[in-house]
């Protein structure tokens, strides 16, 4: 579990790098799949871990954005901020995880009435799914901009 | 770890009857990002997956290529056939997965010469990324084509 949690850090981490090299214009033009566009992915990645994590942990809706929508994070700078300024809560749960948590649950009401039950380990694992699948969106962009996307290779990574 | 194959397999399934609703040509059609196509990728993560599986048992050269190019599997309902082909040995080999296994091993030379050494564990994690990588792609050129792609949700699939 903390392995792949360390995996999409560290792949985050190389596409912020990635973002120093592309003009601005490129990371916020609109694109077509996914939430349509390269610093409002990284902006859903970072708001979706975060959210399940604090969900989690009892203290927020998972629904509620963040206080300040996307606009207000719109740059590359400001982007690795946010990531850094809600990585210490999200790291502290990954790294406090313990296989005896798979069973704990939250309840959620959805959009027809209907009580819905998420154990924390499917949480978990749906929070890396989809970390993962939205950089497979990036590696397209990056080849429509001509870029090498960065490696989405988990081996070769000292994680193990 | 058995979860998200079997969160890989649903999803290339449904992945499988996107594919019946559109053109062949568009299936088959040079797209920029990833191995350049629809079928191409599909085809990919059947190789990538039942390789590794297999080197784990020691039977092939992971480098070694399905016998058949992909030209010769170049339909949907070949590529259909070849999925399910191989996914008796790697659902056997995923469902006999015990955790004592995370620290075996092999080895392999890379183009240096070097040896490199790879955990199962690791080997297992980096297969399970690379197909949810690689259908983050298909769901960009499932926009482009003006269709809904198949969602990437893990939850709500009744896998826990």
């Amino acid at each position: 579990m903390k392995s792949m949690f360390e995996y999409n850090w560290q792949v985050r981490n190389e596409w912020f790098s990635w973002c120093e090299e592309v003009p601005k214009e490129e990371l916020l033009k609109e694109r077509i799949g996914g939430v349509g566009g390269i610093l409002k992915t990284l902006y859903h990645i970072i708001d979706v871990e975060y959210s399940w994590i604090c969900e989690m942990q009892g203290q927020i809706p998972k629904k509620q954005e963040f206080h300040a929508p996307f606009e207000s994070w719109a740059t590359l700078e400001k982007m690795k901020d946010l990531s850094n300024l809600y990585h210490q809560k999200v790291i502290d749960f990954v790294l406090a995880w313990d296989p005896k948590m798979e069973q704990e649950y939250i309840t959620e009401q959805n959009a027809d009435g209907e009580i819905e039950i998420f154990k924390f380990g499917e949480i978990m694992r749906h929070v890396i799914a989809h970390e993962i699948h939205h950089i497979g969106q990036l590696s397209v962009w990056s080849r429509e901009l001509g870029k090498k996307p960065v490696t989405a290779n988990l081996i070769r990574r000292g994680l193990f």
